[in-house]
């Protein structure tokens, strides 16, 4: 659990209520058309901007904003040298037993294993793990460019509403009365769009992009340990290795 | 068909409507003269910017954002591995009888078929392949960039026609009833700068990104398949090598 | 000639033109001291950001944009082509005779063959290309940053301008029936800015920069005829990799 | 100690803070609900743009642009060249008695003085010395990542306090002289959020980003050390190529 | 002399008071709290960013764009090659006479001939040679950022100055009649701010960096020439290189 994803968001919107509440009248600040408008259209030309698969999966991604569900860097250290204790004593055949583990605690760790189990060289494996981590490697970062779509496209929509709402208010400037509430109602959607690219889009695009970082180095970290077992290096060399790259102490 | 460009784009224009219908007075705003100097001359500045024909091919380019015409990647990987196992059994020079196949399928497939026949040297196919792409590549990114250029110059140009609207507005100011309305005229090419850009070019151009890297990475795979061939590997190796480089599982 | 650059421009000023006298009174964006302080002002600074002699061939290099004065593909490959077939039937000394052809069509083909002539080693032709290449990049690219800055700087200028304006017009507020005009003046060097920005310099700095990109590509391909005469490859197959170079088919 | 952060910072906050109390009633600038919403609201997204471990040492990190902690390079050199003489004299083993002094000079510095006592291959000392520098190099760049944060999400906050203020304001315009005070009262969060971040946020961001670097270069230094104590060099070329690099004389 | 600096940035300002001067009152544009908070406030926000001694001798670079005190091409050309000449005549310790010109040439220059004198190993000078080039790099690299820094921060102050202004006169309205001189007054700031960064800094960032390259491009080639002595290669061979390298004609 991310718990600062949700402090600071939940901070950050606590406060703006906060300060539009001790302003008096904050039922002015809630506008269903603004709304619309804003979070409507900013989606709408979002999902223009990917295939709808990939548009679906980038939005769903800010669960992973707060729930990262990254592996324990000790605990995966630990797994990955006792595999090659395993495969060192008992010969790389004797880790077809445990093939599903593998699979269970990642994907792509579980395809190496096979690969590796099968006897298929190691470049040709390397080779294989590139491809797949260039892919996963696009997957995750259309994911960021998902929200980084929405952060620049709610405060366009909400420049458009705006200028929407400023013309509708000039073309009956008959009344002056009514020209500061029309004002106040055609600036919403700017707030609107200026709340939800800070507050949300923006924080979200750059915690994807750092757990991008980390997954993609522990996925690394298994062709590393795939290598060092073909290899038949020491395992202590490989805690070593594993250790300075997650930048834990062992 | 890109379902989600269709949508996208239907739905963001439909949310705009609405929220001009019921304001009142939609007819205000349509105004043909802004509509001529946003879209016209956005359109004019970014031909000044291309050569004629990468313009038009560009502006066509919109299509593809609608309709990819990518390879289906599973089918794909079939009709590779099956050319590749037909050449291992009955000799390269047995594709001659599929040329017409692989034209139709790509062109840089069927030129990469021709010289791979022709018994021309591998090294040789690889580097006039790889011009070929970056020829591909430099097309589509100009068609990428005209949608970017148009993308920059309506909001460019909604502000000049803005411009040009308040001064001639501050020019003649004897009548202050006429004031708002002036004003609301002045900003309708802002607003008409501002939805092209962000519910038509934006989208457009992330869209055709996207699809460009597919394009590309289908193109490079004909390649692979021809060095697979001309070095007799394995066929499931390539059928490996191509699920992982298209992201999906055979 | 590149007739998109003239219609594009021309086409963009004309809208702009028609746009302002249906407008009425077009007189009032006449302004000879507004024009002097956005042209003048943004070619003074730009000057002062490059070399006197870099900045005169930057701001002729408009006239490129115009005229590219580009070889002619196919023209181009037949010549290279035949000047390698002579080499290889009459011997590389045998293009001594023909020397000022080269030099006619290009400076650096010229230097080019006169030290292939000359039998100087490949490599050492080869580092001279790449540095008078390097030489020539960086030449066209401090003609693209001229056209660049001065699109960054009218803008700015015409900010200038329009400040410089409005504490002129606030100073004096005696009389309100001023304050218009008074402001309507103000604008006019912000409106200059951008029309001379979005007209004319960006349009100007993306065609210089594709025109760069094809001259050099031409330059270069020079260089890989030098090599192939040099190594005695196939007239054929130096057709194909200019074709796949050059992007046309022969 | 650095002198240039203190008199920088403190001096542009006295020149503002001049600059206000000479235009009179400076209380006006003070508002608590004001500095609520963009110094909280700022550190709330910022919090959620990072994890939370990652925010703190970031938001710690400002010590080190008034005290950067980096060795002293006439010191330094002095002390690797002399560590190189000794293991040249005394064999490398020697220097295990010191090891206290490198864990105390630098973390990494012991780690690799440790892995060459040890008797590590040198390869393997470099893989891993290059392992811990990435991991370095990407915590000091998260440092600077939330400085960055926070001067982008100041003025942000600024700008989204502006509005609530300006909307409560327009709503209840029926008393007209209440406008003024109202606006100058929105008008202080973007006031708030411009100072913090170009005082405050943006020199932070380029003097941690400067110190980095060296931080970086003095690390890398370590290695090199042990690289040339490993082949036996001469102990003046050591102390040439750190003066080089160091950009000192000795 | 840089003529084009002074012209440039001579001009601009020209062309900026002439037009202040013919709009009447050139006196309400001189204000000094105004020029001190956005020149006194951007030096300080500068100075914080860099250590002491970098923003000292960055400030002090503005010399260089009018006196940029490069070497003269043809000069250097045949300095370096008549240099040349000597050491394959009379051998590389004849060169030891000549010392003092190398140095009084160019420190780097002189440093190389040092060593190449002492026969340090041709590689060796290389990387102490290429160390020396990144710290001149990065050396000119801080120049140019002090300027780019001030660039940003003196508009950054001038939008500080006008919002303080701008509260302190919407504080009190009670006088409309001030209203005008007041938002004058606050604009001056704004003005200050857009003329000293269009008009100074941006065009001494271009004009350094600019210069930058030719100073780091005349210092790589005194490596190359004492890489080319040290192979004892034909001087018309690095006559060539070096015309070529300069972009002149010998």
């Amino acid at each position: 659990m991310d718990i600062a994803t949700l402090i600071g968001i939940g901070g950050a919107f606590l406060l703006i209520a906060i300060s539009i509440v001790i302003g008096g009248s904050p039922m002015a600040f809630v506008n269903a058309p603004s709304l619309l408008i804003v979070v409507g259209g900013g989606l709408a030309a979002a999902l223009a901007s990917f295939p709808m698969k990939e548009f679906m999966s980038g939005v769903k991604a800010i669960g992973k904003a707060f729930k990262p569900g990254l592996p324990e860097p000790l605990e995966t250290i630990e797994f990955l040298v006792s595999t090659m204790k395993k495969a060192r004593k008992e010969g790389i055949l004797s880790l077809e037993a445990e093939i599903d583990k593998y699979y269970e605690k990642d994907r792509l760790l579980g395809d190496i294993m096979r690969m590796l189990i099968d006897g298929q060289d190691i470049e040709e494996i390397q080779s294989n793990a590139e491809n797949a981590l260039a892919q996963i490697d696009q997957q995750l970062t259309t994911e960021v460019n998902v929200w980084d779509a929405l952060g620049e496209l709610f405060p366009a929509l909400g420049m458009i509403g705006t200028l929407i709402g400023l013309i509708q208010m000039l073309q009956n400037l008959s009344d002056p009365a009514a020209l500061g509430p029309g004002m106040a109602v055609a600036m919403i959607t700017t707030l609107y769009g200026a709340i939800l690219a800070n507050i949300l889009c923006i924080p979200i695009v750059k915690k994807l992009k750092y757990y991008k970082e980390l997954q993609l180095m522990y996925k690394e970290s298994y062709l590393i340990t795939a290598q060092a077992i073909e290899k038949g290096l020491n395992p202590n060399s490989l805690q070593q290795k594993l250790a300075a790259l997650y930048g834990v102490e062992v």
